[in-house]
């Protein structure tokens, strides 16, 4: 896809572009800051600007008179980048060149890293763990009469050094049938071991050819939300996706809450029930919107922490809450897929990805999988933030991890208007440095409904640095704004007021919901600092940072940084990986060589119990200010403020 | 025990019998003929002796007057052996001097030759592969939080020596309750990887110590009849024994009625649903008469032929009753006995003994396992005669094997008055060569209700080698005896008069029955003389021969010689193992080192088709006499016959 340049006045700042970007997240992306509290939906009418070279498309709304129109005035939200441009942002935007110094740095997210399957191809390692063999088997006869299982398996030996077979009962039930359907063509479906040196099982197989249909199912069990994917084994292409909330949400909505339902009386049995529930919907939507023959999936691997393992498994996980918070396992045998409830057919094994401790589940390992990061030599800062946020640091040769209770901020909770990365929730802001009026651009570009977690972080990293809230979250009581005001007694600032939101309310951002993320950022910082301290290193050993987590690929790495969420290292560090849990899942599906190095990673990842660590306390209350009482840790933050501070003080020498 | 010496006069034979033997069958084992009628019930009032020296306890009746029982008299069926005796057989009863070496030989019936116990202690053999350990475990702290099933087996590995351990899900489910419901202080069961170097699973994990309570079940699914025993794999007792006729049997009486049922729609569900349901009835009687707890009942192993192995399973034996006569498959893996519907805990593994081919099931294996030949050094004949008979030749590095379509004329099939080892069934017999009266003695000793198998042989033979049936079976047209009669234009032989049955008819064995006989046992015999001719050997060859099945170890040996249904070798070479397919499950319950020798012996096991074997008819129409066309193969008969013959001409010299 080509690429262009937009040009921002008088800001004078250029922006390279992919082809129909939208202007308004270009000018976002740039660091330049356009008024616009609709979230991008075109109804505010704040976001003009005048294309001065080059043309847009789109743009043109009601909102315009035709003198705007003649003047080249367009709204930035409305309009798609299909060529070199220059864009003024009208004066009114902007108090004076001056200030134009103070906008935002240009946002910096992380690049998006993960397996290709190309390079998986080319390194030999795209070795799904179930493979169908084509096989045109010779038909018995008087002289070589073979019962119809040794002939598949002999066959197997003879003409495809296939060793060490053995059948599953259901392809013993099937096989006379099979066999004789279609003069002796067959295609078998090949599990391979998981440790070398063990059996490989043939656990199906088929009339004719069918070697072109072999498919997978790759899940993440998440506390909230169950995301799965339907994969193709042929290919190693992704054939559809879907999603949907964990069906136990109606019976508590963290971990904890499900543990103390699950000890209810039947309580275990119908948690199980319910994500099975889920579990099967999800299923039926990947065969639906893939159009494959269910029967043709031959394997499913899922990952999830290891109280939404137990409860996948209707294993209690009463002690998982209690101290010395000890699972019943972390390692779980390959189980029929049936055996677990579960929609498909009586071949498929479930493979159940191994935790490393109550709090450090599959879902962790998973990603510390998926993300390479368990092969790699440089030492990994690897961070999933979800409902909760775990730490692993390591590389290929020992692992420590930690999970913090940070709660779930960053997914929306504790928020007032917190939302989950959805259609109509903030995902990207910046605010006028003068005005201080915001530009809010939502996920979907529609009308606000709320806060999701990339949003929240970039608002509370712009609204410090610029000096609208100080280290403790609290708002500068003098500043002169409407958006700043007190309900209730509490301070809060208007992000959207009510006409431009879905919801029919203003839309705000509290000093408590400062507080909650602060809390939530501090945990999850103390936890990677603590880790490194017991470990005996430093933020500075760090090499390579991997983010994980509905957390969102949009986060701006360096305001997540500025709120001390982050180490701050250079954001070329920092790659995102997404949702890792289901990340791991997907790769343990088209490479076995996953599947064999798992336990030996788990084995050594060492865990923490940060509760249970002295120093923990001491690091949390230390980075319960933005972004920590040590203000050293963050040299080019620090180097920010202070040129802000300098160029402010210039400002009002000057006016 | 102590033993009795028996003297019979004027026959003047000793027999040692052991303290309580019934004086009438005491009679019988020494070769010495007294009438009898009634089985051994007491009403006949037929077999009436004296007693010379020493005394008997019983044998006083109200068919024996006071005159009688002061002269000595007494029943010999009803009279028990307790003490030294000399025994007269009234002169009705023989003709004279001459005459009495016309009695039969002595009978000999097959060593029982089954592993003991304590041998297998002494040889290291008792390893059974599911085993019990208690363990104190150390309880969690946040020092040492292991998860549950982990401290486990790092427990075992430390101080067991355990290794390649791994826990089944049922464990995983119940190790966190059970753990803490007594301290940390545990029994876990430990099923043996069948091979060496896989995984030994821990099955189940108990509160306490339960090592002495371990049980396993033993299981010969037969055509016609389910045993099972129950097995303490702590001390390697039968701890209870049941059968009952498989459920299957009104679907059919033979494998191929049950193949063509099983074709039907919903036949092979309705035929594997009713064996297991007898399976299920046998497993909770042998709960309730050994009074154990269910669920400490930690193994199952079954044998069976093909056809049940594979009705077991739920796979469609169609393909068994067709040319060129394939299995689906002759190795099972393990199954999960619940996921087999049997009525068992979830931790309970079935184990299904491996099968050669369509015809030579996993029962033979059993009992070629079971019986030791398969480690034996010299060259073994194993016979297996039930519903169907098998033979296998071979010893520890080779066998070749053959089913021969015998039908089940041993089982008491296609003979009029037939029936299977069961109370009233006539077992043994006796003729008297002048008057030809029987000497019956039946299973429980009451009156007769048919002839079982053992009974069957000794008639045919006695009846042969006294000449009143020729080498084809029929009887000499000129005796002068009211017992041979012809009845609807076919010669029979009444074995005892309406008034001396339970069944208020007369029970009579036939010429037809006779074919019957001779059909079967000629299968049998050119069954291992086509074996034999196919490997290059001779029937001389034989170090050894092992008899299995439901046959009984009654069998006269020699008697099963001369009507040519054994080879004629010497009688010691013989031993009887009673039920093959149920020892071999009770061996591999108790001794793990038979698990993992068996999928090796099957490979070992060269199966002959007898129907596509050129020789075989030949052989098979030679055998179609008493005791075949070539009476040299028979050389001890062949001297007795001609002895008989001399003398029989003195006789008619001297009268």
């Amino acid at each position: 896809m080509s690429k262009h340049t937009v040009l921002f006045l008088p800001h004078n700042k250029k922006i390279l572009v992919q082809e129909n970007e939208n202007l308004l997240s270009a000018a976002m992306a740039a660091g330049v800051h356009i008024n616009a509290s609709c979230g991008g939906e075109g109804v505010c009418g704040k976001c003009r600007v005048i294309i001065e070279q080059g043309s847009i498309e789109g743009g043109i709304t009601e909102k315009l008179s035709r003198e705007d129109l003649e003047k080249g005035c367009r709204l930035a939200c409305q309009s798609i980048v299909t060529g070199d441009i220059s864009v003024r942002i009208p004066v009114e935007s902007v108090v004076d060149a001056g200030v134009l110094k103070l906008q935002s740095v240009p946002r910096r997210t992380a690049g998006i890293k993960q397996m290709q399957l190309e390079e998986l191809k080319e390194k030999g390692l795209f070795t799904p763990p179930v493979e169908k063999k084509y096989l045109e088997l010779p038909e018995p006869t008087n002289e070589d009469n073979l019962p119809d299982v040794m002939r598949l398996i002999s066959f197997l030996k003879m003409n495809h050094n296939e060793h060490r077979l053995v059948a599953d009962l259901p392809v013993i039930r099937k096989i006379p049938d099979v066999l004789r359907a279609n003069d002796f063509k067959v295609t078998a479906t090949l599990a391979r071991p998981v440790q070398e040196g063990r059996k490989t099982h043939i656990i199906n197989v088929q009339s004719g050819d069918t070697t072109g249909r072999n498919y997978a199912v790759a899940m993440d069990i998440g506390t909230t939300t169950i995301y799965g994917q339907l994969l193709d084994l042929h290919t190693g292409a992704v054939l559809a996706q879907d999603g949907d909330f964990n069906g136990q949400i109606s019976y508590g909505e963290d971990v904890i809450s499900r543990i103390v339902y699950a000890e209810k009386a039947g309580g275990l049995e119908r948690l199980n029930n319910v994500v099975i529930k889920t579990i099967n919907k999800i299923i039926q939507n990947l065969i639906k919107h893939s159009k494959i023959n269910p029967d043709e999936i031959s394997a499913i691997t899922l990952a999830g922490n290891t109280t939404m393992t137990q409860l996948l498994l209707k294993i209690n996980p009463r002690y998982i809450r209690r101290s010395p918070y000890v699972p019943a396992s972390t390692l779980y045998p390959p189980i029929k897929a049936q055996a677990l409830g579960m929609d498909l057919s009586d071949h498929v094994t479930a493979l159940v990805y191994p935790a490393v401790s109550s709090y450090v589940g599959g879902d962790i390992v998973a990603g510390v999988m998926g993300s390479g990061m368990y092969h790699s030599k440089e030492l990994t800062l690897f961070m999933d933030i979800g409902t909760n946020a775990e730490v692993v640091i390591g590389n290929k040769d020992w692992f420590a991890c930690a999970a913090c209770s940070a709660g779930p901020a960053f997914e929306g909770g504790g928020i007032q208007f917190g939302m989950r990365a959805a259609k109509g929730a903030i995902e990207d802001f910046s605010l006028d440095p003068v005005s201080l009026e915001p530009m809010n651009i939502t996920i979907g570009r529609v009308r606000p409904k709320g806060i999701c977690g990339s949003g929240l972080i970039v608002m509370v990293a712009t609204m410090f640095e610029m000096g609208v809230i100080n280290n403790l979250g609290k708002f500068d009581r003098n500043l002169n704004t409407p958006r700043i005001r007190e309900t209730d007694g509490i301070y809060e600032y208007v992000l959207a007021w009510r006409d431009d939101t879905q919801i029919d309310r203003d839309i705000v951002l509290t000093e408590i919901d400062m507080e909650n993320l602060i809390r939530a950022k501090g945990a999850i910082y103390s936890g990677c600092m603590t880790l490194l301290e017991e470990i005996g290193m430093g933020i500075q050993s760090i090499e390579k940072i991997i983010l994980a987590g509905g957390f969102g690929s949009y986060v701006d790495l360096e305001k997540a940084m500025t709120i001390g969420l982050l180490p701050e290292v250079e954001p070329e560090m920092v790659t995102f990986i997404g949702n890792g849990s289901l990340l791991g899942a997907k790769m343990s599906s088209l490479t076995n060589r996953l599947r064999k190095d798992v336990v030996e990673v788990t084995r050594k990842m060492t865990n923490f119990e940060l509760s249970e660590t002295n120093s923990y306390m001491d690091n949390y209350v230390a980075a319960l200010f933005l972004p920590h009482t040590d203000i050293n840790l963050f040299p080019r933050l620090k180097a920010r403020l202070e040129a802000r501070k300098a160029m402010q003080s210039e400002l009002d020498l000057d006016n």
